[in-house]
Order: C-alpha cells, then sequence, then structure tokens
C-alpha cells in the first residue's frame, strides 16, 4: 500500500511511497493555474493555484496520486480499501468525485484550516473517471506550511476529518485505530533499554540499538505506521536543502517494499515503485523511483505557472549509476 | 552495528552496510598485484591476487573493512564487541593479526573451501596495527562464485568457522545464537497469512502484508538479522547486471539505518555510513553513501591490476540530484 | 482489568477474571425472584428472573460484577474506562443507570436476542447509585445458552451492540478495534510452524510450541485479548460438568494477572481477585480466587428462588489445602 | 517442555510444571535415608540424605523428575532434546548415569556449591535405565538455601554447570542463549511506559499494564523463559507460608500450558500436567494438576525417614471442588 509523511525542518517536505504492483504510467505533472478544471457537480473552474505533483494522466485530465499547490498545501491520496466509502450525490452538499478531491483543494485552499472549512458542507461521491478507472478506495493526508497535518476519511459513517499530530499516514484501519497502535510500541527509544525485566539481575545488552527491538518492520500497514512515526519523530534536522532532502528520504525508505515480499495474487508482489518529496515551501519536487536511487528534481517555478496546459516529465527511469572507471 | 550479504542471481554479490558513528575516511580502493603486505608473523608477501573494497588508508597500509579478490572471493569485518576474543601470538600457529586477516585471505584463497583449509592451523592475534588503531573486535563473512558463505568468529573458546546458509551476518551475539533466532520467525511469509488463531471465526484481515507482521524493525543486530534474511531469501533475480544491482541494494536498505534512531551515546548516532555492493564475478563495487543516494560504480579491470600502489578514489560524496527542470 | 469469556461445551459456561487492586468485599449472591428492585427512571420491578453471581452489596442493593438468570442469560460488566460514556437522561428513552444494566437485563431476558430488542430504546445513563459509589465506566458482554455473546459499549456517540464472534472481552479500545487486533497475530497455532522466512533454509526449530511464539503476554487488555481468544477457541470440550469446569478455568487463568505484574499506582498493583465460572445450563456458580485455589461451588437451585431477600455466601476466603501427611 | 522455578521469600520455594503429552503414573515420593542406590559405575550407597519430590517409580526405583534433600538441596530436570548429550562412560571419570544424577546429588550434596565440586570430575553418561526407559535428554535446574541456582547441561562440547541468576529454567536452546534472549525484553517493565516512540505526541495510552505489551506469551522455552523471569521477579515476599505458597503457584501458574495449545503430533497436546512447589526449609511438597486446582500437600517429616523403603502418594487425582450450596 503506501506511505505519507510530513517532514519539518527550516522549509516542509511532504510526500510518499507509492507501493503497488501494477504501474500506471505516473509522471510527474505540473498543472498551470490557468488549465481548466471541469468537475461533475461543481462548477468549472478556470484559474487556480498552479500545483505539482505526481499522476496519472487520461485524456489531458491529471489523476493525482499526490501533489502541492504553490501556497504550501499537500495532499496524498492512499489506499483504505475497506473502511473507504463514497456516497451517491447527496443534495444540499458540496459533491466532489474522488478523483476530484486533489484537483478541488489545491486549487482553492491555502491550507488545511481552509480544507476543514471547505469539507464542513461536502461529501465524497461515488463518481467514477470513467468505467476503465473505477473509484479507488482512499483516504487523504494534507500538511501545510505550520507543518501541521490532518486526515480525511469517507466511511459509512460519513466525511471524518481528523488532526494527525504524527504526521504519517499509511493504510488501514481507519486512522483513530491507528495512532491508538502506537501506544503498543510507545516504550520504543533510540537509547539503550533500562532492565526493568529482571532488575536485580545484570542483563548483558548484547547489542547496540535494542531499544528499538520491538518496532515492527513488515510490509502491513500497521508495521509501516509505527515505524515511519519512529524514524520521523527522530530524524535530525538539516542545514540545508540537500541534507534536508537526504534526511527525508532516508525516513521513507525505512519502510519500504523491496520487491518480493508483500504477495498480494499468486506471484505478484507490491513494491514501493516511486518515494517523492516536494518542498512545500519552494515548490520543489524530488523522487527516486524502485529502479533509480538516484533523486531527480522537478522545480515548478522554472515553468510558465499562467500557462493552461499540463506540463509532464518521466517519472520512471533507468537506473543513473555513475561510472568512475 | 553492520549488516552483510551475498546476493546471488546470474551473477554473485557481496557486500555491506557500514552502521557507526564515526567516518574514518573510507576510500574505495585498488590493492593492486604487486603492492607488498608485511605481515606481523608471517613472511611479507609480494605478489598475490588483487582485489578492491572499501579501505581506511593508514601509512599507505589498507585497513580494509571489506573486499573481494579477482578470484571472487568476499571478506567483510563485522562489529562483534562483547563476544569477540583474539589470542596472544601462540607458537606452532598461523598467528594472523585481526587487521590482516582480510588482506591474507584476499591475498592467498580463491575460495571459503580454501579459507577453512588455511585457517585450520591459524589463530587471530590481539596484536593492533597501531597504537592509534587498536584491534577492533570483529568477526568475518566471507563468500565466493558458489554463492555460500561462512563466518569466521575468534571467541575465548577458539577460532570458530560456521557454514553460514542464510548468507547474512551483522553483529552479536554468536552466529550459532542468530542461526537459532530464526526459528522465531519461522513463520513470516510474504503471502497473506491463514487464521489459525481463531479458527472458527472470519476475521478481518484488514491489510496487505499482514504475514510480515512480526518480522522485526529494530536497528539492533538480531531484527536486522532476521530482516535480511528474510528480504534475500524472497527478493527476485534480475535479468541483467543493473537490476541485480538494484534488487542488491534494495536488500541491504531495507535494514538501512536512519539518523536519529540509534543512541549509542549522548546525541551521538550510529548510521548506515555506506552500502557497498561487490561483484564476485566481474570484480565491480557499486556503492551509495547515507548523504549520496546515486549508485557510484569502480571496475577494478580498468586499472593496472601489476601495480605496486593502492589505487584510491574518494567514497563519501555529496549528494549527486539530477535537476530535470 | 478484566477477561470475561463464554465456553462451549455440552453445557454453557460463562464469567469471567476480576483485576483489581481494591476489594469491595464481593459476595457470591443468589437474587431471587421476589426481590424488589426500584429502578431509578422506569417502574419497580416485583418479580422477576432469579439470578446468581457475584456482587457488592450496598443498602441491601447488588452492585452486581457478574452473573447469570434461571434462562441461561448471562452479563459481565468490564472495565472500559477512556472510551466509556454515560448519558444524562434522555426523554423517550428507557434510561438504565449504568449499575442497573446487569439486573435489569438479567430480571427480564432470556436471550441476547431480547436483550437487543430491549436495548434498542434505550440509553445508559450517567446516574450514580450513591455519592459513594460513582458510575464506573463499564462495558458488558452477554452471552446466552446458544453459546453466542453480544457485547454492550455506550460511547460519546451513543449505545452499540456488537455481535462478538470470539466470545471473549477484555477492555479498552472499543471492541470493533479489539477485534481487528486479531489480525496481527491470525497465524499463530497449535501446530508446528513452516519455515517461510528462508524456505531453502534448513531452520531448526528448536522448541515445541514455535507456533505460538508471536502470541502475547502481557497484562494490558489487547494482549490478554489475543490470547484468551486463542486458548478458548483451541480449548478441548470435556466429557462432564467437571471436566468443563476444569477446562474452563485453565482458559481463564491463561490471561490470570499475578501480583507485581501491573503497576497502576506507586506501589500498588492490580492483580485477578477472583474467577468465576457460571453454567448457563444448570445455575450453578463455581469460583477461584487469588488466595484459594480450590475450586468452590454455589447452586441457586439449592436455595429458595421464590424468596424476597438477597442470599450471600462468602467469596474471599483463605487457601485450602488438603494436608495429606 | 517444563518450566522450573527458585523462588525466595522468608523461606525457599522450589519446582516446576511439568509439561508433557503422556502421563507416567506419577507419584509423589519420599525416598529415605536407608534406602539402598546401587549406581550402575559408582558404589551402592547404603545411606544418604533423605529426600522428597515427583518420581516414576519403576522395578522399587525412582526415575525422579524432581526433589528436594532433607538439607534443602533441590533439583529438577527438564527436557534438552536437541542440544543435549550424554557420554560413553570415560575411564577416570565419575560417570554418573543421566537418571541417577538427582538421586546421586540428592544423596550426597546439602548445596550447589558441593555439587559444583562434585561434577568436577563427572560425566553424564549414555546408560538407560531400561530398554523400557531410554534416557531422556534433560537438563536440571539446582537451587539451594541460598536462594542461588545452578544449571548443569551435558552437551557435545561436554558438562557445563552455570550460575542461573534468574532461578528459572526452561528447555532450549542452551542455558546461555537463554539468558541473552532476556536482553530483547529488557524493558518490560510493571510500570505505565514512557513515550519515548513519539515523544512531542500525546498519545492515549489506552490500558493498564502497557509495560507488559511485548511479553511473550506463547507455550514455547523462549516465551516462558522470558515470562517466568519477569513474574518471579517482581513477584511480592508473603508474610507467612500459605501466602508464600499461593505466590510461588501463581508465578508457575502464570506459564501454564492449558491443553490445545501446543501440538506435538497429530491430535496430541502436551499441558501442565503438574505443578509442584517444594519448601527447601521445611520439607514440604506442595502440588496441583491439570485436573485438580486444589492444593496438596505432604511434610516428609511427618514419615520415618530412616525407614529403607520408597514411600508414595497419589499425585493425579480428580477435581476436588467444594459444594457450598
Amino acid at each position: 500500500m503506501c506511505t505519507s509523511i510530513c517532514y519539518t525542518s527550516t522549509d516542509h517536505y511532504f510526500g510518499r511511497n507509492l507501493d503497488y504492483e501494477i504501474d500506471y504510467g505516473q509522471k510527474v505533472i505540473i498543472v498551470p493555474r490557468n488549465y481548466v478544471f471541469n468537475y461533475r457537480d461543481m462548477p468549472a473552474q478556470k484559474s487556480h493555484y498552479a500545483f505539482i505533483g505526481v499522476s496519472v494522466v487520461n485524456d489531458n485530465y491529471p489523476l493525482l496520486c499526490d501533489a502541492i499547490n504553490e501556497k504550501g498545501l499537500g495532499i496524498a491520496g492512499l489506499n483504505f480499501q475497506g473502511p473507504g466509502y463514497y456516497f451517491p450525490q447527496i443534495k444540499g452538499k458540496k459533491n466532489i468525485a474522488s478523483f476530484e478531491l486533489i484537483p478541488y483543494l489545491l486549487s482553492n485552499c491555502e491550507s488545511t484550516a481552509e480544507v476543514k472549512e471547505i469539507l464542513a458542507d461536502a461529501s465524497i461521491s461515488n463518481v467514477s473517471f470513467s468505467s476503465n478507472y473505477p473509484a479507488a478506495d482512499l483516504h487523504w493526508i494534507l500538511s501545510d506550511k505550520t507543518g501541521k497535518s490532518i486526515v480525511v476519511e469517507s466511511t459509512k459513517s460519513g466525511l471524518h476529518v481528523y488532526d494527525n499530530p504524527v504526521n504519517v499516514l499509511t493504510n488501514n484501519p481507519e486512522f483513530p485505530s491507528q495512532l491508538t497502535k502506537l501506544s503498543d510500541y510507545v516504550d520504543v527509544t533510540p537509547s539503550n533499554p533500562k532492565n526493568t525485566l529482571v532488575p536485580n539481575v545484570d542483563v548483558n545488552i548484547y547489542s547496540r540499538g535494542l531499544g528499538t527491538h520491538h518496532l515492527p518492520g513488515g510490509m502491513d500497514s500497521s508495521s509501516r505506521f509505527v515505524k515511519a512515526a519512529f524514524v520521523l519523530s527522530h530524524a535530525p534536522k538539516g542545514k540545508d536543502e540537500v541534507e534536508n532532502v537526504t534526511n527525508y528520504f532516508h525516513i521513507l525508505h525505512s519502510v519500504e517494499q523491496a520487491k518480493g515480499l508483500d504477495e498480494v495474487e499468486n506471484n505478484r508482489y507490491e513494491y514501493t515503485m516511486y518515494t517523492d518529496c516536494m518542498n512545500l515551501d519552494k515548490g520543489i519536487l524530488y523522487f527516486t523511483t524502485y529502479d533509480n536511487n538516484r533523486i531527480n528534481a522537478v522545480d515548478m517555478y522554472k515553468e510558465n505557472l499562467d500557462a493552461e496546459d499540463l506540463i509532464c516529465y518521466d517519472l520512471f527511469k533507468k537506473q543513473d549509476i555513475n561510472y568512475i572507471s
């Protein structure tokens, strides 16, 4: 499935691991201010904030996985199959199709506070983009320049917006249960553990790092949630952009899914297809992919953000090895 | 501490994560065939197999962390403080100082089988390289083109050579205990788990990957040993060199230590300083470092292997980002 | 806190561990059919089903911990501090004070199906028994002669009635989250585990019972829930009453809290004060206490169930050792 | 398999859970001072210390599971299949057959210090009691009135005597590895855990006892070793004999194996057949069995200890329920 974080140093860095078994040909895209959005149940929007992110592009429409806008609001959609539920269009509500949620919020909001307002009378509708693209069950993490995050979940009991104090999201179960899970690992520590098991016995602490022994290392969403929360919470702050970006990728790579570990059907394995890192303050998107360890970067401000057409870059590239000799 | 693996696809790939808190200025080095080794308790050696690896270089002497020779034998030394013990020089034994073990074996052996023979009458002596470089407590993993590995440990009970069926080594406790530890996690699986807990109850398998939920995710040597063994064992085989190298780095990066997680003393943290991958068949050393995600490569056969002087390349480099726009 | 189960063999056995740090002087009591209940917001009830259980008795009123009635319905109240929430009296609802819930349901219901009906228009009100006995935050497990159980929880979002397919209840978090937790341990098995960790390696299964290695053994409510569900699910059926009762006590004693393990405040420890086992079919209550391993038994049908006054027996007794020589 | 402890309060209490799937008809027996022992490779012994314990009796010979002598030395033999190894008789050594070890040491030693001396030139020989009773692979825990314990293991590398600082023994792997395992759980605590996972986040500690969440609860020997060590280490001291005996049984019952949880072959399950508790100071043996929760007691000083014949009492009894009404 996926893991998303918001890491704060001098700037704020938002993004995710996309874990899946099928490559949908995602691209890095920039949606400039005058690209027109025709919504299913809301008026068309001819101008809006520009944004940059990772997206499938179909019929010139951006089916976004994750993106940030020029105001520093970031959103990522993560698999939420099971608890996730979308509603038929409801009269009197702002009906946002699930695939419209990212572009709609990035087009119109500067912050998670504005998102909360705009979602107060909204419902996520079960309208598909097309019969080829049925609505995927998702929930969303949103972060902004305050360094704080929220989670949006649409379940049978309605649309929920939760504050997210750990700045991490993975997948199931529902977000409050994920938070509760942290309690089971609350004593994990970077420090050497104290002996409270058998206090009067001299226990041989045979390894460094034993304070982290109970940290889960699985591919499942709970394991990734707990581990990413720990790694993010203890990550150092870099002294410049490159060091921050470096730290960020180490956090997400610590919950990366290598190939072969998560069999979703016979001989088909989910793995971390890409990892991106978007600087909410500077509008730069950095990424690595499974097949290319080198960090690539796209700066949205290097493009004409007043354009009308989507701007696309290849995401999936060959391993770019530097042969020294 | 460290993690070392040997990954077999069409070729064989050997190397390690070096986890530590101090940068000793390691370099990638090539030791050509005619570099002279003066041993402490054995005759000097004027010519030998060439090798490539990562090393601290002091007084023009290679204090090797890990290396492979032109015959496809690889060795890595990993921290073994606690159980590790070196002996005073013993008459009638081949006394190899701990810092000499890697160059001596790579100079003289083609395979782990030859290493076993050569160590049959050997003892690891407690002679230091210099007062500035006291003998570090280490144990060693060795692999060759058969794709099989052995572990060499010198403890108070003597010099032990163990077959290593999992092709992984981390640190403490002694190797047989590490192998035993695998039993506690033996049911971890890439597949969806079956419900044997409460067989007549319909349990909601809420996440993909729950078959790996009990995999440990800590920084300690046991956690890394179990996780690396699982990831290595289930890693796919690549169809070419680049894909194999890619797979290899994902295996070792899955047990990478990010900064901030393993506090070895007040505000000082161990982390994965570099990861290398040496093709035992082709003599190419690939590496990434904490500060540079891009893979770099050095091919020993591009140099004059009949030379007499060490050939060095920088290991620690700046993050090499590809700015697309 | 507490653990409650319903074990089915030829008969059905219901009861609990009461884990706490304060002895409230609980008694085994029989509430005969003509003992008068004066409810706070409902009409008084002069006759009803008889029941037997464990109770604090205050001012001749039974503040029941757990009990079963002559129709084979059983209820136990378990600590639910945190999520638990009681409401002010609501017009148009049947307002049942939390301390009235057990007597009211046992007085009037034959089965959990009837309980569901009766609770459809009910609310648990926050009325205390007295200023000395503030309303404890509880949730309830109910079982009947079908061998099936339900859970009743009153939280801020209202009154919830859940089917309980595992026939176990402990404490926090809310019941659906406890059920979800089972997924994390779903592969625990009484059988020898198969090696899926490193499939081509001959792993030494060094101990019997390794299929249960990941079973949690803590005092916390999640650990007890998972372990009790496993032990109950795999418990054999006895061939007679004594063997069934014996099996039952082994199930609950497997999650017993010994003294010294669960420090609730400085030097004050929660422990399993008593364990009871009520035969839903025969109206017999068996019990052990921390201080007395011997099983004691009270048969409600040995008393006059048409009486008007509570019938009490001592619960907490001295260790009753059989000195053979 | 089995778990053995030595619990110290005002007196010292030694004994074990015997976990197995076959009832060999064990009895409580007293071996009086003048019962003659004919050893296989040592001179016969006509008088010795008296002892009391649990034993299979075959041909009037006590095949002891565990026992204590009148001097306060206790020994229990626990399954050690795998690492356990007995030797052919060795010239110049005191060759003690494995089934002779308990009677020989109890006949001749007052303390574990004396045991260490007597074993200095001993070897455990692979002589069977009879073809019907092949030598079981065992290791032994011994405790005395100092409250300290040792472990005796005979493996291929020879006879080992280890100090046992935790006063617990289960089964495999070898004792030093079991001790090392404690490190993985060293931070388990009866107290509420502190949040070091995500230090700046307010984590909801949803349950009491979360400091023990990582305690293992399996039937395997590692789980029982760690849990028993924790429970024993934190057990309170009683104020009199009955309270001490009560505490003792709660410690061992916390690692009891209920039926159905440990399948040793198809539909055959190991379980805790009996639990005994021997007061090293007073010579009283207390016991419970799977089928009888009531504690029974035999005081060796109530018998004529100068007799020549074994004195036997039934161990396996029916459930002894106290029917109050």
